[in-house]
């Protein structure tokens, strides 16, 4: 470490922007990483004992006339030739949010062709270098193929862990390209090398990390609205009004400077008339009064503050020295604050929420979700409390993240008995090495879905073949949320579709399926479903083959995927389904079961009540409905399954999709 | 030509299983493939003076022991060195379904580990082979990287449609491998290359090709039901039920032995009994009568026939044989039969269906369905018929395919003034090489879409790298229905969602689409969504967007995606999304529009009036609704939209998985 700063330091001197070949080769050297023997000579009769010592075929190079280096002047390169038709990339680069980044990728003239490249976050370890092989697309090329040895997964391993610890070591040191890393024999070899230098990162302003502050906003014994309103309509209405009609049983005060009574209670007309004690404050005016009112809130001993107003730095300049204002009220006064530009939060076991859109009784459940959207205290709640039959236990729209921030809410939910699983929609992470770290524990414990929006806005850039060009932000922040064993989603409607079945069903042990349907031609198009999406259809035991065969017309030959037409036409629709799911639920090879229900007038509509006793008698493995028929059979399945506990779907391909993002829950859980 | 038959006659009759390269490489020069410059001498005097003619460096081969052709035993190929480092790899196989096939794909070590390959059916012609190349991942190898010249585009299709021809040609040959295929500064040189001989493929049986036969089933004049019967639930009763329940006009017939009455109308004991000159017959008798029931009613004079039974090829070797029965019947008689094992097929322009299950009336539109299922005439149907507001034309259920095939009835439909769009589910093509023909025609003038079932049980058995095992059959069928111009689907849930804009809206004229939603969020994931859908989300005309500026605060920024919330808010929802609407729709930079509908008690309900006028106002762009809120809403939105032509989905990403498949159908219909 000590020669890699000289080496550094030296070239910095020098006014170097980058290190020489050679002397970034050996500080890859000093770390471990193997690299193409060479020599340094000043001559050729030198050049010609160093070939001799390294053995022919050698490469030959003169210093690039870019290198002002004084020492290297005039060198020559000798180097031993190293040839392989398998050639890598690998790669260290400092990426803006989360830090040094480490790369690995096909090399030579795929390296831009195919941009077949992974990455992830500094440090990483032997499992992280494992998945990163197994997300290119080229994989096989590492494998013995062609009559050629595997390649050395312990030096591969080495070799990215080195360039990750160098990263974090050397903060001087930008990026590390590696191309090619060719393989010889099965052994990865850096041939070129560059270092690149630069000024090392801005730190990253000190956040505020204490997730069990948060309490207060969760279960405040008192709150006050400063900024109440009378008029109906009003977010200062609003706000009373989503409290009464959740039943919060803690106190409410109110301040506004024209007093009066508002919905019973009586206002004060500022916040010195309020007596002390107050926990939760929630302001409700202009931007501009908000740094004072904080300091007001804080001489009265309030904690906790939900500021409402936008106009911040979402807006313009003024705004953003707003922001400042607002941080500097927070440092002084040590509140804590969500917000601003937030439309509130929601905590269901405290029957509170700060939301100040109408929102009628917010149903309780054990689903969390900490949103960088207002969406989630508006009209996307009213379309969970309308359209779906689960329940949220808190709710924390992230607003401009001013002070508490998403890794704090993410530790909260962590440790919260009421929440299960953990859904977020993020475009952006305030303090994301943190959230890295606070992630990685929280997925061990429970399951963290992930939208995050502005994927593909910055993807394209990749048109050159250094590292740095090759990491999008997108592609750095899905290595790292994987690493991290976030699940990543893509869909807004899988944040309800996936929660649903998360409130009431348990998390898969895998992603083996089972389906019972009354057409084959479903089954077809399912069972190519289910594979693009990384769920498997397996083979049964003899013993559930032949219960379903026992069921069902001799001419069918019953197997899995279940086509269960024949039983529930022979029998009855409940007989074959009933009879046909408990088959294929007892099977150990089966993780999850999804029956898709027919029903129509004709085939006679079954009792729903046998799949809620099934989805008790098999607590272990999730059931998911959906179904083929009259539109109106399928409202009443939901109807009466889904305040059950039973989950159901419209469209078939639905429950697939989410037992595909459960499986990959269960497989984040599951990491050592 | 005549070279090419001698060398492979020759090679056939020393039993030999493939040619030698060198002969491989004769027969491709011969079709004006660049080859390898080479020479075959018999002595080391000759190969140093065909080495010299050639140019050193040069390669020496010695004819491989296999290699048993008497003329080349003991024979040296002198080659030119061809080097480069970009290597691909073509090749024809002759696929079991679609004959000679052309694969293009990335060479050398990346054959077997990308698996970066592409299909099209032979002949080809220039625009097959730009779009094989378009479908490569690692295409950018062809354009001009690190220095290296573009590859000849004019060389490569000269090469690829040489593949295609001699696979037409030449029956005897089975497979073509040229791997690798360098490229030589800009140009392929087929450098190895290994021509595999078989017997050629069993002709493919004789098939009628008469659609307009088909005009019998889709508007009959008399029908009769042969095993009719009076007891309630029966498909011998359900049929005639249906009839009546669609307003069949013309003359129902019914027979059965017990003779009697049956709602309404009186059985005749036996086909002789009746009338001279029906046209259509449903037969609903045990599957071993179907054969003797056929020549009954053709000497009767009926031309068309609807086979209900099962228990034929689709079951065991009894029912394999009485289809070979069936088909002798149909073929001594020349009535055109569906089936068998169909559940019947729908003409609502002519009030008409054979299903024999309860259906009730079904709705009357322009939608046809082709499905190698029965769900189309059971609860898919009723599904159609209760979920959705549209209608359909003409709906087969296309059974064993024993006679009228798939191709028939897309080219019947092409032809119907009562069709505007075809879809399709199938699992296998009775007459491929014609279905490609006549889709290839068809998808000019209407768009087809296509589901197919069973894409991936033989997707993975590419473990070595020569072309046949590249070739899974989904490979190669998808180069094929991509050639042809048929649009592929994935989801089930997308034959009723895109039927459902194709019924009432036009044809997008690109891809490229405007959103209005209330929420910052939802339109970032959703432009993301867009991206990966191949959809584009462009900017707005200065104009348009000074528009949306007008209705809108002026802190916020509009452009497209647009956020209506501020204008909903400021103004009102209708206002806001009423202007916002037109704004876009009047953009020359949109081909189609999704408001994402805010729908909430507070917010306030519009009426949905202004989109069916801005709907009618511009009849050239799609505008497909979606909305956030509360169900209820969205309920009547569509209950109200939809029979007006308007489509709605309720979630929303579904109006953009459609709008990709849409924007698909006009790239096809615009090909030459």
């Amino acid at each position: 470490m000590q020669d890699t700063r000289n080496i550094i330091q030296e070239a910095r001197k020098q006014g170097q922007d980058s290190l020489s070949e050679y002397h970034s080769k050996q500080i890859l050297t000093h770390y471990g990483i193997p690299t193409v023997q060479e020599a340094l000579v000043r001559d050729l009769d030198a050049a010609r004992e160093a070939a001799e010592k390294i053995g022919y075929p050698v490469v030959l190079k003169v210093c690039s006339p870019e290198v002002t280096h004084k020492t290297e002047k005039g060198l020559i390169v000798v180097q031993a030739m190293v040839k392989g038709p398998r050639e890598l990339v690998a790669g260290m680069v400092r990426d803006a949010q989360f830090g040094p980044c480490v790369m690995l990728g096909l090399g030579g003239i795929f390296t831009e062709t195919l941009n077949d490249v992974s990455f992830r976050v500094a440090p990483i370890e032997k499992r992280d270098v494992l998945e990163m092989v197994e997300e290119l697309r080229g994989k096989k090329i590492l494998e013995a193929i062609r009559g050629m040895d595997a390649v050395s997964m312990d030096v591969l391993v080495q070799t990215l862990v080195a360039l990750g610890k160098i990263g974090l070591e050397h903060p001087h040191i930008r990026e590390i390209d590696i191309n090619p890393l060719i393989v010889q024999g099965s052994q990865p070899v850096a041939v070129d090398a560059l270092v690149v230098l630069g000024e090392p990162p801005e730190e990253q302003p000190e956040t505020t990390f204490q997730p069990q502050q948060l309490e207060t906003f969760f279960s405040p014994e008192s709150v006050v609205v400063i900024g109440a309103s009378s008029a109906e309509g009003k977010p200062g209405n609003d706000v009373i009004r989503n409290m009464m009609d959740n039943g919060y049983k803690g106190d409410i005060h109110l301040v506004n400077p024209k007093g009066g009574e508002i919905l019973g209670i009586q206002v004060k007309p500022s916040i010195d008339d309020l007596p002390p004690g107050i926990e939760l404050a929630i302001i409700i005016l202009p931007a501009k009064l908000n740094p004072q009112t904080i300091r007001d809130c804080a001489a009265k001993g309030v904690k906790a503050v939900v500021l409402a107003a936008g106009g911040f730095a979402e807006v313009d300049e003024e705004g953003e020295s707003l922001q400042e204002d607002l941080k500097r009220a927070i440092k002084e006064t040590g509140v804590r604050v969500i917000g601003p530009n937030t439309s509130g939060h929601t905590s269901t076991p405290h029957n509170f929420t700060s939301s100040f859109f109408p929102l009628g009784k917010i149903p309780r459940g054990n689903i969390s979700y900490i949103a960088q959207t207002g969406n989630f205290a508006t009209h996307t709640m009213r379309y969970i409390a309308t359209a779906e039959h689960f329940g949220v236990a808190r709710v924390v729209g992230m607003g401009n993240k001013v002070d508490v921030e998403e890794c704090e809410v993410l530790q909260y939910c962590a440790d919260d008995p009421e929440t299960k699983a953990i859904f977020m929609y993020l475009e952006s992470f305030k303090n994301p090495r943190r959230f890295l770290e606070v992630a990685r524990e929280v997925t061990k414990v429970k399951p963290v879905i992930l939208l995050k929006g502005g994927r593909t806005s910055t993807g394209a850039k990749a048109a050159v073949a250094h590292t740095a060009a090759l990491a999008s932000d997108h592609r750095i922040t899905e290595g790292a949320l994987k690493q991290a064993g976030i699940v990543p989603i893509y869909h807004y409607s899988h944040l309800f579709m996936a929660a649903k079945v998360l409130s009431s069903m348990p998390l898969p042990k895998g992603n083996r399926v089972s389906m019972l349907g009354p057409s084959g031609a479903m089954l077809v198009v399912l069972s190519d479903f289910c594979k693009q999406s990384g769920l498997d259809v397996p083979k049964l035991e003899e013993s559930s083959r032949e219960r379903l065969q026992e069921i069902s017309p001799p001419f069918l030959r019953m197997r899995n995927p279940v086509d269960i037409w024949g039983s529930a036409t022979v029998h009855s629709v409940e007989f074959g389904y009933r009879e046909g799911m408990e088959a294929v639920l007892k099977d150990p090879n089966i993780d999850a079961v999804v029956p898709i229900l027919l029903l129509t007038d004709r085939s006679g509509i079954p009792s729903y009540d046998f799949i809620v006793d099934l989805a008790e008698r098999y607590p272990e493995k999730p059931i998911l409905v959906t179904f083929s028929g009259e539109i109106k059979h399928y409202e009443n399945a939901k109807a009466f399954l889904e305040p059950r506990g039973v989950p159901t779907f419209p469209l078939i391909e639905e429950p697939f999709e989410v037992l595909s993002i459960l499986a990959q829950c269960r497989k984040a859980m599951e990491r050592e």
